[in-house]
């Protein structure tokens, strides 16, 4: 069975064509720019890319492209959309409702639709690129694996915030924590790594992308996570601020600062373009820090501290720690970065080998010194694999 | 000679005055309700305490009151005011200028008022305080000791938030972080009772009383420390929230909330109180709590957990840990609380004995078990004995 995986953007499609169970990938691409005059189509299968200019007005249109682009007799993959017998959705936010993925109905709907509230930016277009996927591909299973259900499981010490509790009563203001799926997903890998059960070992995920989250896994569960009611809470991000003073935002606002200019600053001005004045990529300011600017240089120290100082917090958390793993863009592929986090962790007893540290190979790999007390581990993550998993499973529950 | 020490409110001045070098205290009281028709006086010397009713319409009165008061026939401690050879004056907001207690003169009387903006509701009535004794004992030394001050060495990866750099450069948002003058009198006398330098020593340092901080210090330095550009950040307290995702405060103002009610609400109606609902203060929360009441048990267990993950965020950032101090009236005083906090840190390294914990003397004590890797103390601060030995220290400077 064909399992296609849908990761709906506000502007964007992506899509990846799994073959079940055996978990291979057949295709994937992306639909960008929906909804403008021009839409853009990026394909890839049997080691092959295709690129064309398309007509995508909204998500009805560029599920439509997909389709046909995966039915084409030329680049196509699959003879008849029939093949496709489940479509596993990414979905941001489920809530403290959805604990694990599930096959959409008329409820799930409704659900995912109420949490917008939590996910403006986010559930709206999940939703719209479900409803596009139902309407094509009506006698497909259409699963939602959702960015917070791994996080379900995060006591109530650890998401409730030291405000009033009616807060939460009334507006469900709590930690929810994002990644899920990613976080789930390389932390199963490393147990597997490890060569134990999941259920006893206690890992600390951190997935260093775009955004920048940290989860502590215990015994296979997540028991706390460093993104909060939003993505913008935790460590420094590309443009996010992380934690900061919430004051902050009181003193500026009495500095004339709205409300709204203060959310778009801390969302999109901030973080390592903020810091650094330059660029949000990590790549560019170790560029710009290795040419001697000081602020490209405080952009990295500050981003490798924050995730230092949530390692130790997930430590004391966890009390036993037996692993920690990097993954996401950062994670996996900035070893200075890996080298910098981990230096100098005697007491915790994290110690990096800095030669495994700086191979760029296999997409798993263990880069912690032999006398390390704790393993740290580099994993490449991946959320579509994990949602045709779920979504195989969900289909096929025997 | 004697030092006076003296911390003053909007509404109140606190004083202690001290036998110096000695540091032996000769008597110590309050000026409450200043402003009132009617203000409160309690003094206490040679182990009596006194209680009137006095006359304190502003801060001058007041002082006149404390002046009057310790030079008594009766319950005076003095015979002539000249006998009082300096002040020192709690300071709260030093800004990026004082590395330390300063003789005060017409420039640091401009630089606190100046310092006002980033603590409005402390710098102005500690720089009336300063006034008041200026004009009452105009020929004795006066000297500023400021609770940023130990904190001004914590590094720029550590102060600078991760917002846009210019939000520091135009408007100095950064860490400054506050108890300087507890922290470090804590930390010099946790190296003391271990019987190194203080700069051979890392230590956590938990301030839990009233307000709550933890400070990471390192060969004698503040390196870190949880309170921010105000004392709102950091660890839960018993009316702040302190850390929460700041997107809270957008998210809550999307509902109707203004800056300043979500001011009020993070600083007045949140922590301890806001999460149980019922109180702010921990031995009224924990006999709720053994009562049955699942939202006091609540807050208590956040409490705690919220400095759990500070000991381990500074423990990363000290790599080596020696000791964890706890001091405050909570940290002084709340075993159970203690014993929470460290429970279970075997990776850290952290190990209470129960008993050692549980005992009420001596002031200064070991309650780590023998085999913990990382020494615990119960401290009990005193920034006046601090702030006296500075300001003799500056009196004398030979």
């Amino acid at each position: 069975m064909k399992v296609l995986v849908i990761n709906a953007g506000s502007s964007s499609i992506k899509y990846q064509l799994f073959e079940m169970p055996a978990g291979t990938i057949v295709a994937k691409g992306m639909v960008e720019r929906i909804g403008e005059p021009e839409s853009a189509l990026v394909h890839q299968y049997n080691n092959s890319k295709f690129a064309s200019e398309v007509k995508a007005p909204d998500h009805d249109a560029g599920m439509q492209v997909i389709l046909s682009t995966l039915t084409d007799a030329k680049i196509g993959v699959v003879k008849n959309i029939s093949e496709i017998g489940a479509v596993g959705h990414r979905v941001v936010h489920g809530g403290e409702e959805f604990t694990g993925s599930v096959i959409i109905n008329s409820h799930v709907l409704d659900s995912i639709e109420r949490f917008a509230d939590l996910a403006p930016l986010h559930n709206p277009p999940n939703l719209t690129g479900i409803r596009a996927a139902m309407h094509s591909l009506p006698s497909a299973v259409q699963t939602a694996c959702f960015d917070t259900a791994f996080h379900t499981s995060i006591p109530k010490t650890a998401y409730i915030y030291g405000l009033p509790y009616d807060i939460y009563e009334k507006y469900r203001v709590r930690r929810y924590g994002f990644h899920g799926t990613s976080h789930r997903y390389v932390a199963q890998r490393c147990a597997a790594l490890m060569g134990v059960d999941k259920s006893r070992a206690n890992i600390i995920t951190c997935h260093l992308g775009n955004g920048c989250s940290i989860t502590a896994v215990k015994e296979g569960k997540s028991v706390d996570t460093s993104m909060g009611l939003t993505p913008l809470e935790g460590v420094v991000m590309g443009t996010r601020c992380g934690d900061i003073d919430p004051a902050i935002l009181f003193y500026l606002a009495d500095k004339g600062y709205t409300v709204k200019q203060l959310n778009t600053m801390c969302n999109k001005q901030s973080g390592l373009l903020g810091i650094s004045g330059i660029s949000n990529d990590m790549r560019n300011l170790r560029e710009h820090a290795k040419e001697g600017s000081e602020r490209a240089r405080l952009a990295l120290d500050i981003f490798g501290y924050r995730v230092t100082k949530y390692i130790g917090a997930y430590t004391a958390v966890l009390g036993r720690l037996d692993a920690v793993v990097f993954t996401g863009g950062i994670g996996e592929n900035d070893a200075a970065m890996r080298a910098q986090i981990c230096a100098g962790q005697s007491q915790i007893g994290i110690a990096i080998d800095a030669g495994a540290n700086e191979a760029r190979e296999p997409k798993e790999r263990l880069i912690s010194a032999a006398q390390s007390r704790v393993k740290v581990y580099v994993i490449a993550t991946d959320e579509e694999a994990a949602i045709a998993a779920d979504t195989y499973a969900l289909a096929h529950p025997d």
